[in-house]
């Protein structure tokens, strides 16, 4: 309990407004004990060094700040979803509502007019904005003016999100991806993380360079994403012989983004270090799962990136640190949900059992 | 217990159609000797002094009107939401099921076209009316003629509701806003109370005149909000250090509007006293929770009305009242969703938790 008082408090000091130089000191103390300094990490070595098992409780622990009275709406998180077309709406209401339930005070998405009353009607909690257009519904003379327009919308609220889910439920239309490119762009002139999945993926493999040397950018390829991903990249075939070095080779190949491959194992490299995730799970394999990962992700990188800001701060990768922590968290949750709904696990079940999972590794309060 | 029920039976008799005499004199002892006379209010000090915490729950004894079965569908309260535009659909739809989750018979929903189908969607217990239009949908010359049916459209409803929330998601179309502003101008010159919040109050730092000297006006502003309305009214910063005489001096400049200003500590002015309500809460900062408050203003100042309406009634200043229930009840349903739901809190929790919490200070049988 100690130790678990220790990490929460260490993170605690980072968003308490005024805390004293002794309190500040008493937590970098607990943090470096525990942790390790940037040298020794002997609790969190594994996830750290290479090649090996995260400590996911522990890096959920340290991450996940906590919930101080004196903060006000939009300081736990604002995160946006880009995704959700006429043929996709779960995915993009998966990832938004799971960052939600994880805690972030604000969700929104960024989809097209269609999809948009659907994942509205999904939940209220969610800020939905019908921007995005795809090819069917404009003339080949308006599509500038239109490009224009969506990326005026989205502009207009970039600056103001902590993270950006790129990919869910996206589809495959060149108008739609072009303009989403330019989102891209956009969020890397802006500083604004984002995590890439689904469709996302697609276009990203295509264009290797739209997140090519981006440090706030992670890919999360499940098995078929992360082969066209290594055929495009490194030009061969996927080597489960020698997948961690794979891994690590692919991410240095793309400038040191983060990669979070899904499977069995989740494996997290960003060109230097390879962790993974194994604890926990569910062997039921409904879609939908890797939208709460990605929008978990985009939850715990922004919580990362604040208490990277701390100057002292031994935390170097909020990337790494969000794929752990949110790897770590859909396990527990799936893992649990599955106990109870066995067969019949869908993905709001799983979805619905995040807050208790997260409850039982780091309390609230 | 003798007290709780004095307080019910004291508003019970404003409400019920055929009290006799004797039980008359008898609540209106009660009232006075556990709510003070005019001069003497012992038991409320705290909600009528100057800049003292106020009793948030006796006040939600007292404003609360007891069940009685001679009553029809519509005496608890006709709430309306003029809110909820292309972009936000969730925000009108948690003012106006808060509203009936607290106890309002009937709660209605004026918002845009796109915006109906999508809150309809949310519960058939809303009546919906998709009767505002944004810019976008009408051309220049259709601009005047659809404002004229606009205003005849909520015109014949006005009469029949008790309070109006404006605001909650509501947008920033320029036509819109127009509109809205002339639905305000309406509402004032039939004596509708309304409760200001959200890009309302945009609206309104705009156009001060819109709810100057309107003393059944309350406005709800949150951090940014109440800062934009400082800086246009008082034409200074906002001043922490004196915050209790700013709010009233920004009441008074108002002519004497009721501002709920929302913080960790909410505080409520008219221009002359300023009561704060601390009690409970939850350190969740979720979207929409001011969306509860300002449909729960809306139904208690309503009964704090009816309150009023008796010639014998010590209470003087039902906004006032309605902010301090409002606060209260909304700080309680927080606390107990988050002791249900810890970090994955969501503003619908909170809606789920009004009944149990009124109950809890103020049963209902």
């Amino acid at each position: 309990m100690l130790a678990k008082h220790g990490f929460i408090s260490a993170f605690g000091r980072l968003t308490s407004l005024s805390p004293s130089s002794s309190v500040l000191r008493r937590q970098q103390f607990l943090v470096r004990t525990l942790c390790g300094s940037r040298i020794h990490r002997p609790k969190l070595i594994g996830a750290m060094s290479s090649s090996s098992e995260a400590d996911a409780e522990s890096v959920l622990r340290i991450v996940t700040p906590s919930l101080d009275p004196k903060r006000h709406k939009g300081q736990a998180g604002k995160i946006a979803v880009i995704g959700g077309c006429r043929e996709y709406t779960g995915a993009p209401y998966f990832a938004a509502i799971s960052a939600l339930k994880i805690g972030a005070d604000l969700s929104h998405v960024f989809c097209t007019k269609d999809a948009a009353p659907v994942i509205k009607s999904y939940s209220p909690e969610l800020i939905v904005h019908p921007v995005l257009e795809e090819s069917y519904s404009i003339s080949e003379e308006e599509k500038r003016k239109v490009q224009e327009k969506v990326l005026g919308e989205v502009d207009k609220w970039m600056e103001r999100f902590d993270c950006l889910v790129i990919g869910p439920g996206l589809g495959r239309d060149p108008f739609l991806l072009e303009c989403v490119s330019k989102i891209m762009v956009l969020a890397k002139k802006l500083n604004v993380p984002f995590v890439v999945d689904g469709d996302g993926l697609f276009l990203v493999t295509n264009s290797i360079d739209l997140v090519k040397s981006y440090p706030l950018a992670v890919l999360t390829p499940n098995v078929n994403e992360y082969k066209r991903l290594v055929q495009k990249v490194l030009n061969c075939q996927v080597d489960e012989q020698n997948a961690e070095d794979q891994l690590r080779s692919l991410a240095k190949q793309i400038g040191g983004v983060t990669i979070l491959r899904k499977g069995k194992s989740d494996l997290i490299s960003n060109g230097e270090t390879v962790n993974s995730v194994s604890i926990y799970g569910s062997p039921r394999r409904c879609g939908g799962q890797g939208d709460i990962l990605s929008g978990g992700v985009a939850v715990f990188l922004s919580w990362a990136q604040q208490l990277k800001s701390s100057p002292e701060s031994p935390f170097e990768n909020p990337a790494i640190l969000g794929c752990i922590a949110a790897s770590g968290l859909l396990r527990k949750a799936a893992s649990l949900a599955f106990t109870k709904h066995k067969r019949s696990t869908l993905t709001s079940d799983i979805i619905e059992c995040l807050g208790e999972s997260l409850e039982d590794i780091c309390p609230a309060s």
